[in-house]
């Protein structure tokens, strides 16, 4: 038993009491009110977590605690089972939510007035009970990890539960996930999910400091009506205003955060999104390249090489960084240049090295919108002399990824060039369309 | 005299030929046509310049020309003299124009033909007229750096030739400069000129895919009139828009490139722009909070330290790269946080320790649009409580540049934390406006 199971049972406390904690801090007391939540599973221990009155989660070390008072006891309640499925309804399609944390499963409970960081069916019907009239849903907790610390080991777990929901018959999956990673991973499936031919949605809710209320119900619901469409690929389906008129269906390879806390941070970039989901129902595609559902048995490509770094380029950087990396063992650098794919001509002498020593070096554009272009000016032609893989349009979190998943299958250097220039899961645009710039 | 030099004396090639040249490398050959630029000062000398006829440079490495062939002697000409100055109109401001390289400058000599890196009034007068109905024009060859190449030692003399032009008299200055890091040069010039009081507007121009004529005639125009009016800020003027409706002047520390190619590549981020210059001429201001000019003596404060960093997070990040940093003597460390600021838990003692050796941390967000806030979730606390600077909505490039300005005055780590934390030049806008992100 952690440190915080100890306290809680000595305390008498439950997941779910409306709690008052006092934390000492060199001498310095502070007062928090709130909910306790479940511990996070894979965290220390050391740390009760509690839902303020505005929303937010708060860690307190135990060892600061020096005060507790419970205010109201958590109202009982039935056994939390996460198999748990409603029955199903004929004609409707299956649809199995997977949960790895992040905000979007405590927003649901605390709208409930439940606060288990998981969610059941009947919690799931409760919340959002739209959910349950567009698929039969099954609610699966596969971890529940913050999203700032998620890593490419649990984008392999992700994959396989999806790919066995998936060819267990189910129509659609979609993973709640943190929205601070939730690019990367979306990426990693993209590039994981072989032969995919149902929909995939990444699903998150945002802190909104402009509404109190919280976006996950909209977001979930968008994203059941997206995983049962004539759809088969990775899409992340979040608010696409602040205000809950719409939602937008992201390709997975070309979607970032460009907001700390808008509904609406996500967007595509260098690309148009899938598809609007209108608060009605209405799911109105915005272009006809994507794939469609089709019958196909999926399977996960999971070899990964975890010894990949990005890197920015910025005025005055040295090349020092590029020599550690590759003395430490990496096999790939992603870096983010300047412009269409620069860096100071005094570190390309770092980059030859690099390249000489077998590392894989890719060109992207900390611009984000646009292409990089190594042929317009004579740093890009050293640059590519070098050996630097320019990466089109495609965005430094996307090359990251995709350079993984392609040093996991061939560190041949010509070979890793061949596969980060082939288009596997529309992370490469052909050209570039005018209206895919902000606005 | 460099191997370039050597090169067209023996070959005799002056500026300005339209040459053909053969260049062979592993057997390949390949020819390219266009005019002799002149060779980048700070270069090692070993490439001849040439602009093709798309309006590109390239740079040719001496020892793999095999064939060199004169199609057409350049146009003689007058002597160059970058002092040249046309008589002055009495009633007209003053303004100074220093170049510092980039692809202005040589636009504006590919307009008139002419094929100078650098550009005389005379030269400016016929590919410009229009700026010498607005302001008396003094151009000024400072120095010739790829915006790539650009680091903190130019941004010190960019800053004293600015404040010797100032103060001399003139009324505005003009700095052409490079796009790819324009917004680290601006960021840099608004915390080290002190006491401004006239308009310091950087100019760049972007090879457009879209059109083949060039941006730098109306970035420029636009430029010399933000240059003579009542304002008295570092800004960024470029286009606002793909055609040439209007430019925009952006604050100095709150603009970047967001698109590799486009003309409207440079936005304000968290930000309104402060003005509209439009083609017809006029200025519309679109806020009221900036400042005017004013009589004062600017002096610089070119106090700088370079031994930072800026890192990027993602998953799978190790903390090796923070202590490699501390290990090397950095000084300070910008971190592009995921979300609100967030670094995986795994690297979280990396950063403790950085801190305790009394390396200065700071916190921006890789989303670039909205406000670091590490009070929200535990891990954020817990960054805090290793010491970490939460950078508000600054830029990740402008906290970067910030931080350099403020380690230079000290590196005591509570006076940093209070420097890093005034807002001295626009970079934190206290409270985020609605309409400010992008659409």
């Amino acid at each position: 038993m952690r440190k915080v199971e100890l306290f809680m049972k000595e305390k008498g406390i439950e997941i779910g009491d409306y709690v008052e904690v006092v934390e000492e801090e060199n001498g310095t007391r502070v007062t928090h009110r709130g909910i306790v939540m479940p511990p996070y599973e894979l965290s220390k221990g050391e740390t009760l977590t509690i839902k303020l009155d505005n929303g937010y989660n708060i860690g307190i070390l135990i060892d600061q605690i020096v005060e507790v008072k419970i205010l109201e006891k958590a109202k009982p309640r039935e056994e939390i089972s996460f198999k748990e499925v409603l029955p199903k309804k004929p004609g409707l399609p299956n649809v199995t939510i997977i949960g790895t944390g992040g905000t979007i499963a405590s927003k649901i409970d605390y709208k409930t007035g439940a606060v288990h960081a998981a969610f059941t069916a009947e919690e799931l019907a409760k919340a959002v009970p739209e959910i349950f009239e567009i698929a039969n849903i099954t609610p699966k907790l596969l971890f529940n990890i913050m999203s700032e610390d998620m890593k490419p080991q649990y984008w392999k777990k992700m994959a396989h539960e999806v790919a066995k929901a998936l060819n267990s018959g189910e129509d659609g999956v979609i993973i709640g996930h943190g929205t601070d990673t939730m690019g990367y991973s979306a990426a990693a499936l993209s590039f994981m999910l072989r032969d995919l031919g149902k929909p995939v949605i990444f699903v998150g809710s945002q802190r909104s400091s402009d509404r109190p209320s919280s976006d996950a119900a909209m977001n979930l619901i968008c994203s059941t009506r997206m995983a049962v469409e004539d759809f088969g690929e990775v899409a992340v389906v979040m608010h696409g205003e602040t205000s809950d008129t719409y939602c937008l269906a992201h390709r997975g390879t070309k979607v970032r955060k460009m907001h700390t806390s808008r509904r609406d941070a996500f967007r595509s970039i260098n690309d148009v999104p899938i598809a609007k989901i209108w608060s009605d129902g209405r799911v109105e595609y915005l272009r006809d390249d994507y794939r469609k559902r089709r019958e196909s048995e999926v399977w996960v490509d999971d070899k990964l090489e975890e010894k990949v770094a990005l890197i920015k380029v910025y005025p005055g950087m040295s090349g020092e960084l590029i020599d550690f990396l590759v003395d430490k063992g990496y096999k790939g650098i992603v870096i983010e240049g300047t412009g269409l794919g620069h860096t100071p001509n005094e570190i390309i002498p770092t980059i030859e090295r690099a390249v000489e020593e077998g590392v894989a070096v890719c060109m992207t554009s900390q611009c984000l919108y646009g292409r990089v272009n190594l042929n317009v000016y004579s740093t890009g032609r050293k640059l590519l002399k070098a050996g630097v893989i320019p990466c089109e349009d495609m965005l430094p979190e996307t090359a990251y990824v995709k350079l993984i998943w392609v040093l996991g299958h061939t560190q041949n250097l010509e070979e890793v060039r061949n596969m980060m220039l082939t288009n596997y899961a529309g992370e490469i645009t052909p050209y570039t369309r005018f209206d895919t710039y902000l606005r």
